[in-house]
């Protein structure tokens, strides 16, 4: 009995240990990722630039940009994007189609996001639970619907970037819940689109040292965050609480 | 060994017997219900009241108050909420406030809720995401922050209605994002509020008759986002998948 199930631990592990040593092979298929500006989007982007992909990439701000096309290569194309602005997304769907053309889109990777303040729920402002939500998973559905037909005409791929607080709500704010939702996008999206060839994977990442998880940042968020709280929800907390949440 | 399995099955389901035959003592504490136009809402806003509950019902439509108030005695009061509008949220926390003062807000029934369209993932517009989210995870999110010091002066209880669809994606649409995210917010509320002696519950209802599970609803739905679709796609899928579906 005991045997058994550590044979079958043995076999999963090296089966999982197969799975995991997989790689595309190179190739000079088209693919679009959102929020290149810093972290996992950058990284993905000049990784695959590397390996002769024709990377799409779309950064928030000129500067992210800029930067970006300075270390890739010229395969390398990128633009700007706002994702909460369905507006700048339609924009940019007719810009990747000028790209990819008869080709289609081979991949779409969702990673851009941000993690609003994470901190104590009666200390936060419904607005901010808004503008993540708009950016982590109204952001991604929005990008997904309109490049969809795109990623038809090449049977491709789309990568959603949630989390592992798409799993468990460890904390307050708006991060889990958007996260949340965009696990439930990615699993109705992935057979939806199944029978068209197109497949639907997400990434949940851990702690990662990308901006999203910068202690400075939470830290500074949840400071702003407490100093624009009634004196007497400050009284009720105390200042020791603070303290202990840092 | 069956034995024993046996045995703690049956202890199990004594356990979950006893656990739901308990309920609320009669009582005359303030308890605010979102969406009594219909459904849920309505009706428990009628038993609370029955049992002398001094119910506080928001409605979204001017009809559905009216109706309500004829059927329920003189404790009850309605007010009309948009639960999509900081503005409307905020006049109504005032207009709580008025009615429960010192003795706080004993239960908070965040129950109002949308459906959307409840289709295949590529017919569906950005927008219809939008409302759902806006109603069913960013509307119960409002209310309940709005509500927070009355919860705390009571030390009392929130209740989020999500929905089976909040743990298994089982359709495409915005109806199990959203309540996926409403899970996770009421996870992290219910750890953030405990100190405080605020409760946080949520009901998970299956496919009960409310106007959110009307076929009639979700078929006319769906046909009216099928009639919009360019005639590439309808050709795509074709006339039969349509009469699939219903």
């Amino acid at each position: 009995m005991w045997l058994l199930l550590l044979l079958g631990a043995l076999f999963w592990a090296v089966l999982w240990f197969l799975r995991d040593r997989q790689s595309l092979p190179a190739s000079d298929a088209f693919v679009f990722i959102t929020g290149c500006d810093s972290g996992f989007g950058r990284l993905l982007a000049l990784r695959l630039d590397q390996r002769g992909f024709r990377v799409l990439a779309s950064c928030l701000t000129p500067s992210g940009a800029e930067n970006l096309q300075q270390m890739a290569s010229s395969r390398l194309h990128t633009t700007l994007l706002d994702i909460t602005d369905p507006q700048s997304v339609q924009r940019v769907a007719k810009w990747v189609e000028t790209h990819v053309r008869e080709a289609g889109l081979f991949g779409l990777v969702n990673n851009a996001g941000v993690a609003g303040i994470i901190g104590p729920t009666p200390w936060l402002p419904w607005d901010d639970f808004h503008r993540v939500l708009n950016v982590n998973t109204l952001g991604p559905i929005g990008v997904t619907l309109a490049l969809l037909p795109l990623l038809q005409r090449a049977r491709g791929r789309v990568i959603n970037i949630t989390s592992v607080l798409g799993r468990l709500a460890a904390n307050g704010g708006g991060y889990c819940v958007s996260k949340f939702g965009l696990e439930a996008f990615s699993d109705s999206l992935r057979r939806d689109v199944a029978s068209f060839g197109v497949q639907v994977s997400i990434v949940e990442p851990g702690f990662f040292r990308t901006p999203v998880t910068s202690l400075e940042n939470l830290e500074n968020t949840l400071q702003a965050c407490w100093a624009r709280l009634p004196p007497a929800t400050q009284a009720h907390y105390g200042e020791a609480f603070l303290t202990k949440c840092e």
